[in-house]
């Protein structure tokens, strides 16, 4: 039996886990990563692709911005649009030069295992968690398996980086958090296309038809989503439809929208989930293992993200100061920023998604709310400061 | 039968009615009122008691604001409070200078009313207006009764400023506008006191037993409120009953309710009404006639002080510059201000009151507003700038 000692046994190596480990070495604290899949897994699986300002300061801070500051490009804006009619929301000037970076998660996982394993860290890959005991001792254990074996991660803390399906809530007692779901009554249907964006920063688009949004990967890649029904499935969209769909949705007077090769077509569900506590003993869960917002806001890395931040105050706190003070209000001071991104997330999801009749009561209380963004600096800073991500 | 000749025949006595009426005045243009109540009644009537700087200004333009200025309390800013914790939204600061005033509707009545009668201008009493006819050529008619005998105002144009049950709407035909309703699934218990406020400004409180509301009438008479089912009734409330539900809903460390004998109590359903069209032909309706929108936002008055306002404006094109844009564009011009009360009303009614079990995710995202209320200039400036009202 491979038996493994650290300070901090960190389960999960997506942006929450390494950063988490990245950030500790940088205050002295050891730490070890374990993850369930390959690394080639890891490095491919396509998920959010916008870092909020605190993001890309912390990754800046962490000396993982090389790439990102090449491949990455910096948003100063956002376009929204309702029946056709398109207006600004400029970052810039509403949040005092503070913006958004558009660059693929996979691309950030790369730039962060790179980092880790230069620096002569250990990071297991194919080595799933299969229990978390004693984490209500000093001297919680990780259980993993690997090539057949199993292990142990003996540490002082637990971090359950490890995803929405990961056993770090499942193994939370169930006595110490309450859950909270919402599953809207839409899903996206996203697709992957060789094709550069047709515009220079991402369109989120009201129409009567549904919620439309263009956003990009590259320069010859773009990612487009479509609202669909809950029961739809990508079977009954040929690539011409969605197109199609996609030009009228986004559509304004004297705009084009550039097509290409579909190479990826997936539809995910829109859902809101969260716990009102994430730790018990020295086990504490960050990012997706704790919550999942809808991706409308763009909020879900970098809320997992934020997490770490807390983490880390806690941990520094522990280790080098003898508070406990940071670890023991860590889930308080997590989900206040947590609860304001469902706030925003579910604001931009009720805007622009088609929920009710179009010119219903509803309706017109969407439409009301674009034509406030238009006139009052103060609400559209309100969307500004949310997107890009209110100060710590 | 009598018969009076004027250019613009007014339904209804009361804040809308009076306004056009004294605003047309000043740009030489005639009008006549008939209402079917008594004067004792209209002026008797208690309604709303905020007024918006824009109404104020507006007042203040038709030479009525002596006793206003008087008699009328100016607010700076407003309390907002959530599970005891309160806070101060100040309006002058966010807002550049604009305020509200607290005057009792009846009150603005009797100025209005006075003002309108001493220029020596015709306003009939218990005259109902019976029906409107010909609005659709150029010479439209009003019939309408008093002391038993018909009559029948002949007039360019007709203002229907009668209130939601009034003749106006009804007349409105039937193809030409699509109404929405939203019932909200609580009521308010609103009392008069006998007591000076506990508060020198408005406190809007969020609690686990259900929203409260301290509002005033002047030094010696209080207006409070609190949330009830829409199946309650009063006689299910002891005065102390209410005042106890009262001091604890809104209370907050080191403040104190005072009491005194309550000497009216009833139950007001929260709703939202609009129609999407207010007019036909030379047919105009303004205010209640128009429009419901729950009290929390403090709307009702303002709005239909704001459709005035359009029409007045549309009235002098026509007469001063035969330009007939804007009686042609009047509902659609209203109608953006309207939508945009209609949505800031439902925000602080949602925001404010329990409509799921306290802790859940609706009430998580309410509070989540809340915290976002404390931190952010821009959140707090939105709540400002619509309850001082936002410019024309």
């Amino acid at each position: 039996m491979k038996i493994i000692q650290t300070q901090v046994g960190i389960i999960g190596a997506g942006p929450a886990g390494l950063t988490l480990a990245l950030w500790l070495k940088k205050h002295g604290i050891k730490s070890v990563i374990i993850e369930g899949k390959s690394r080639e897994y890891v490095e491919a699986r396509v998920r959010a692709g916008l870092l909020e300002q605190n993001t890309v300061d912390i990754f800046e801070q962490l000396g993982v911005v090389d790439r990102l500051k090449k491949e990455g490009q910096e948003h100063h804006g956002v376009y929204l649009s309702f029946n056709g009619e398109r207006v600004r929301v400029p970052f810039g000037d509403l949040t005092g030069g503070r913006n958004i970076t558009i660059y693929g998660q996979q691309e950030v996982v790369k730039d962060l295992t790179n980092a880790w394993l230069e620096g002569g860290e250990t990071l297991l890959f194919e080595a799933p968690a299969s229990k978390i005991v004693d984490f209500d001792t000093q001297n919680p254990k990780i259980y993993f398996e690997q090539n057949g074996e199993e292990g142990i991660l003996e540490c002082d803390f637990v971090a359950a980086c490890d995803g929405f399906h990961g056993i770090g809530r499942k193994t939370l007692p169930k006595d110490v958090y309450k859950e909270f779901t919402v599953t809207y009554p839409f899903s996206w249907l996203g697709i992957l296309a060789y094709v550069g964006p047709s515009t220079d920063e991402l369109i989120y688009a009201y129409h009567e038809r549904g919620f439309a949004l263009h956003s990009m990967r590259s320069d010859k890649v773009s990612r487009l989503y479509i609202q669909v029904s809950n029961d739809d499935s990508v079977e009954n969209w040929s690539d011409e439809e969605i197109w199609n769909e996609l030009a009228i949705r986004l559509g304004t007077s004297g705009w084009e929208l550039k097509r290409g090769p579909i190479f990826e077509k997936s539809i995910t569900p829109m859902r809101s989930y969260f716990i009102d506590n994430m730790q018990s003993g020295r086990l504490f869960l960050a990012g997706d293992a704790a919550h999942i917002v809808p991706p409308t806001g763009g909020k879900g890395l970098n809320l997992a993200i934020a997490d770490v931040k807390h983490l880390v105050d806690g941990l520094v706190d522990h280790y080098h100061n003898k508070n406990e003070e940071g670890l023991k209000n860590y889930s308080k001071i997590a989900l206040k920023r947590i609860w304001r991104a469902q706030d925003f997330s579910n604001f931009m999801t009720t805007l622009f998604h088609k929920s009710d009749e179009h010119g219903s009561f509803t309706y017109q209380l969407q439409k009301a709310k674009f034509d406030y963004i238009k006139t009052s600096k103060a609400y559209a800073t309100t969307i500004a400061e949310n997107y890009v991500g209110l100060p710590f």
